[in-house]
């Protein structure tokens, strides 16, 4: 199962009343951030959920709103005792940013490893997660992220007697490992039943609708996209600004259609989104004008 | 008269209940802050303060709760169209901060200017304040602020006149110009009555006790004052870590005898600083353990 909190729902600049947005996922004893804007820090406080365990740190893009965070969470990190190193994933210019961060936290008792992402679309293996960065539509560089979790088959005796597999090799063929033995390439296949259905995740704020958002968003678990206007007439500045307004986002799900979806990133003028969402609705009806701490948790189907 | 709040009062990080110690000081159109952590933007949004007059910002060090907001509060100050310079001074080393803080936040409608601090004491005039920087003792290099306004004489016309001051020379002279006429030299003096009590505000967190904070502090209208411990027995911790005990504190006020006192910069473990305030004003009772957003209005004696 997967753990997900939208930790903010604010565009722009943080409120008294609204975090910046910022995703947290939390799955098989790791954690993973997407964005840190400032306050972030403390609206993982608020949540409860603890910071030691966050081991990637996912950018979109570098507007204040999502890194201005960075040295407060990561100082946070090092004061909750995390040792481990941890990984941020980021536009070209990642290093740059990271080396202003560490100007103003300069020490941390843990390593940061940085990958820059150079394509239009890169995927990454971390921490059994497959993740696909895919490059959206701003006025500067930005990335949305899916992030995929496979489920390979449970173990079938049956098939592993069957197969005539010695019970020594039941375990390492499991776990996923190819043996040679008497002269037979035995391989996970032949202990394990058909591949399970797995989760897809799938974030993205500050761009316009774009054929990439669509195409990643096909069937996911949850499709969590930027809708920082609602408010009729707004299409012009969504335009201007290179944001989407709500009823866009709707659009992008209508074609989509993920099982749910939320909204997040709104303006600092959107002061009750709820206001639109009858509009939102009529284009996707599975969608939630999402509030700051927001979450839920994904199971795998046979987890059910 | 003069304006001053303490945004936050917390220690090390920000907290969902308390933003990390910040202080705001308004005076005659131009408005002044001390250090600016991770979310002093939001309390200053709580407070409902504008964010444009802001021209002076002071740091005392550069540990991360004194300075991680800066990126937000700048951009934001940004966003409410300021376009008139602002100054920055701090410890040597703030040009450096300041290119850090650029690298996350670049794009500023404003020039900023720095002013580093050489000395272990140095005075500048800001704005009609006389501000003086006075080395304290922390774990890096760190400063408490004194800010005083000083209050000339008020324009006595029975004065100019024995003083035979022609009336085309009252004004300049008000003003604090020096005139040579017919052979004499004309000075304020002549048209002013005598000077009138200013008002001094001293602020300093970071720091064990001094003799610069207490020289500073003596006689102060409002010395704000860290205290980060207060439970008995929290002297040593309080040693190691180069900060103060709340009654470490009040022992500084009752040598430097200010009209009032604030404690602040609570360490994440103090919980409730009330608690301890019966021990702390045994030893100076003027003194406040202050919260977010306390506030006060200093008026010259002559304007009550």
């Amino acid at each position: 199962m997967v753990d997900i909190c939208l930790l903010g729902t604010g565009g722009m600049m943080p409120l008294p009343k609204r975090w910046v947005t910022s995703l947290m996922v939390r799955y098989n004893g790791s954690g993973l951030l997407i964005d840190c804007g400032e306050g972030t820090q403390i609206a993982l406080r608020e949540k409860g959920w603890s910071f030691k365990p966050v081991d990637t740190i996912l950018l979109t893009h570098f507007h204040a709103d999502h890194i201005a965070g960075l040295p407060g969470f990561l100082l946070t990190m090092g004061n909750a005792d995390r040792t481990d190193p941890v990984t941020v994933v980021g536009p070209k210019g990642t290093t740059r940013i990271m080396q202003g961060v560490r100007t103003l936290a300069p020490e941390l008792p843990f390593e940061i490893r940085v990958i820059e992402i150079g394509a239009a679309e890169e995927t990454f293996h971390l921490n059994g997660m497959t993740i696909t960065a895919f490059r959206v539509n701003h006025n500067i560089t930005c990335y949305g992220y899916e992030i995929a979790i496979s489920r390979g088959g449970r173990f079938d005796v049956d098939k592993a007697k069957a197969n005539g597999i010695p019970l020594r090799f039941w375990s390492p063929l499991q776990k996923g490992q190819t043996i040679e033995f008497e002269g037979r390439v035995l391989t996970p296949d032949m202990v394990l039943g058909s591949a399970r259905k797995g989760l897809k995740i799938v974030y993205t704020t500050d761009t316009r609708p774009t054929a990439s958002i669509t195409r990643h968003a096909e069937n996911a678990d949850l499709f969590i996209c930027e809708g920082m206007y609602g408010e009729p007439g707004s299409e012009a500045k969504a335009r201007d600004h290179k944001h989407m307004t709500m009823q866009e986002a709707a659009g992008i799900a209508a074609k989509a259609k993920p099982a749910r979806m939320w909204l997040t990133h709104y303006s600092p003028s959107l002061v009750k989104p709820e206001l639109y969402m009858d509009s939102v609705r009529a284009i996707f009806p599975e969608v939630l004008a999402a509030r700051d701490g927001q979450d839920i948790t994904l199971t795998f189907s046979d987890e059910e």
